[in-house]
């Protein structure tokens, strides 16, 4: 048997960026002010960002350096490794060669430190003494204490107070890695006094979190935001993914006919199949395929329109793909997927019909994730079980046409995280999310008016 | 800066495991029927294990080819990262060099797969149909769990009752990889209806466990037993672990003043140690440290003895170090380690001055792996904690002396099933074990009578 890994040496970690701005057939449409409905310049940016990263956020330079600090930390985990699925390919019987590319072997167990140390690099090179943010079931937060951690910055984490509650193992791993964590809506704010002001018990919402968090950066001179998912720099730093990736398959002498990821704000996504979008922007043929949940379908039943980022409406109008800031997802187990939009490069790709996307229900999803570890063993985290189920069904489709096909996936993170949704799973408590087209009419109702 | 991991490709896994058996200045003390206390032989052993185990378990070859079949398995995590630790290094202001042998990229995050796929395969090889094994916590169980599945045995484990009720994730992670996990006493099997008949609440413990899988075993044609630790075989198989580790270091150069592993029944530190002996035995200077809980403290504290290595006594006697199979360990958070004695292989290499033994209270463990999480981002498992606890605290004596020195640890799994006890440290609830001699005399007190 060949090998079942490929994996690169630290030598091999790539040294630039993939910024796909600099591919896009027509220039992405501009962050709006809320206000004047004007384009956000670089100092309406200012306070919540250090410049790096605005630069980053509206650069069209097609290369960007990765700093040599950055390829110290990376060492830590990457490149991460990339597998051939044979077992799985056995299982499924299918003419299909399946690859996987593994970001679970980071310290926080998922893509999310990616950008995070990046993040906490630029923040500390302007002098920024913390790092404000908001979290849901605590992925991201966790990510960002450890590179705050790493960096020596203080971090503060408004968690939304029922997954507090709920999920303390997240939390614990922020404050093993340094972090303040905080229930919210907590009475630190303005915005979060004014929801316990109203409701004392409330369960708290990423859209007040990200408030809080946004307050707490904004009124503080030593204290900046980051953010986890959405914004352009956020999917060019995940570019790192892809750009292996790439790396790996070229050693295996391989090349995929499609690229799966799973798809919430779009960092995942992006990470992965951006770098072979720039081949297909040089005429090669690749499809990618975003994969959302039927609970959260911001690509696949959303409109184009500019939105708030965040549900309180604080952040500037972005074009994205959305279901309306106002839209509350079901709870589905893959919490990293329930956002309400999709990233501004994503919603332009899509647009322009450069990318595909697919909803998948939740059983299905669980139903590919257990196929997964029973073949290839790794627990897939509910989140990147999104990709796996696509990618099965892109290995079905291949076994039923009679056709090879070289199927590229996403293996965002583990599973260990996550045992509660599969024991849901299994003991046969899960539901399917189909939204009746009036919640999804009802909450697009909520779209900012254009002028 | 030059590479923070060192790295191996698959053609690279080791093809042969190292039997220390071979090295020893005198022979290892044979398992005793505790009837006759004659050395049973393998007859007496086949109704729990199959033929080609038993020849490992007696074997005094030096080298034992590993099947082609089993390589192919190994390539799923195998080789795993040998870690240069710059960052704690710099932390600790410390003259030493630091590496660790990372065991938590395996499919269940720790080392237990390395031996549980080859029982699976042997199993499998001689027609067995099913495979019967205890847990506590459930690394064991899960590990088993997944090899069967792998190897398409089916697999039941006996998992303590409070454990299965208290720890209900590492349960779900058994029932995904396929497993029938019965919570322990059950009526399933004659020991556990003698317990439940007496006390219908009883909690379970891992003794009552062992006795329920393995009379499960011998019950059935169909099935066999299997132990995660203890035996020479489970040992000899973990020396995959430090047979890597050495080639790894030969490539940076470097070889180890010490070798440092945590101790519970014995598989973790032998499989990291084993390799480092050999090298020993032919004249070379190396220490090899095994570090156990001072909870716990079968080599530091326990008498050379036969006794049972089950608190049941039903299995053959073994001579070990022990604190009486009576024994129980108090409620530390590392459960691989609550274990009352030390494998023979082991115990025999301490009872000959081969090996060190260093005890440590369960504070100063969380403290030091907090403190590599925040300087190398991984989270330690609680058990893995205790080599990091002494690895650091031999940084710090060679600070103190002001001389270099090659410290390699093993980290034997990663901690994220393990936040509760993490938390429940930062909370400051955690509790030092030291045990009063009168404990440890009274559970000596019931070691088996020697004729």
């Amino acid at each position: 048997m060949s090998e079942t890994k490929i994996l690169l040496s630290e030598r091999d970690i790539p040294r630039q960026w993939y910024n796909i701005a600099a591919d896009l057939d027509t220039p992405l449409k501009p962050p709006l002010h809320p206000g004047t409905k004007q384009p956000v310049g670089p100092d309406d940016l200012a306070p919540l960002f250090p410049m790096a990263l605005i630069e980053q956020e509206v650069s069209t330079q097609r290369w960007i350096d990765i700093p040599e600090e950055i390829i110290d930390i990376y060492r830590l985990w990457r490149p991460t490794p990339l597998y051939r699925a044979r077992r799985l390919e056995q299982a499924l019987d299918t003419p299909a060669k399946i690859y996987y590319k593994y970001e679970g072997v980071s310290p926080a167990g998922s893509h999310k430190p990616n950008t995070a140390v990046v993040q906490a690099y630029y923040n500390k090179q302007e002098g920024v003494k913390r790092l404000a943010t908001e979290t849901g079931a605590g992925q991201w937060g966790s990510a960002l204490s450890l590179a705050c951690k790493l960096f020596g910055l203080e971090c503060t984490v408004y968690m939304v107070k029922i997954s507090y509650q709920q999920k303390p193992y997240r939390r614990s791993l922020m404050q093993v890695w340094g972090a303040e964590v905080i229930p919210s809506p907590s009475p630190r704010t303005q915005a979060g006094r004014a929801i316990l002001e109203q409701d004392p018990d409330s369960p708290g919402s990423l859209g007040i979190a990200i408030s809080e968090a946004v307050e707490d950066a904004a009124s503080r001179d030593d204290t900046k935001y980051s953010l986890g998912s959405v914004l352009n720099h956020v999917l060019l730093h995940q570019t790192i993914i892809g750009l292996e990736a790439k790396k790996q398959l070229e050693l295996a002498g391989d090349y995929p006919d499609v690229v799966i990821g799973a798809h919430g704000g779009g960092s995942n996504f992006a990470g992965l199949a951006f770098p072979f979008l720039a081949d297909k922007a040089a005429g090669k043929e690749v499809r990618a395929v975003a994969v959302e949940p039927t609970a959260s379908p911001s690509l696949t039943r959303g409109h184009a329109a500019y939105d708030f980022g965040d549900t309180a409406g604080m952040t500037p109008l972005l074009y994205m793909y959305t279901l309306g800031h106002q839209f509350v997802p079901p709870g589905i187990h893959a919490g990293g997927l329930r956002y309400h939009g999709a990233a501004p490069l994503v919603a332009h790709l899509y647009e322009q019909g450069v990318i595909e996307a697919k909803a998948v229900p939740q059983r299905a999803v669980f139903e590919a994730a257990v196929q997964f570890a029973r073949t290839e063993g790794l627990l897939p985290a509910p989140e990147s079980a999104h990709a796996v189920r696509a990618a099965i069904d892109e290995a079905l489709l291949a076994k039923e046409e009679g056709k090879e096909r070289t199927i590229l996936f996403g293996l965002s993170g583990h599973g260990h995280f996550d045992l509660a949704a599969y024991d849901a799973y299994l003991a046969g408590e899960l539901e399917d999310f189909e939204l009746p087209q009036e919640a999804i009419d009802a909450a697009l109702a909520h779209l900012p008016k254009a002028d």
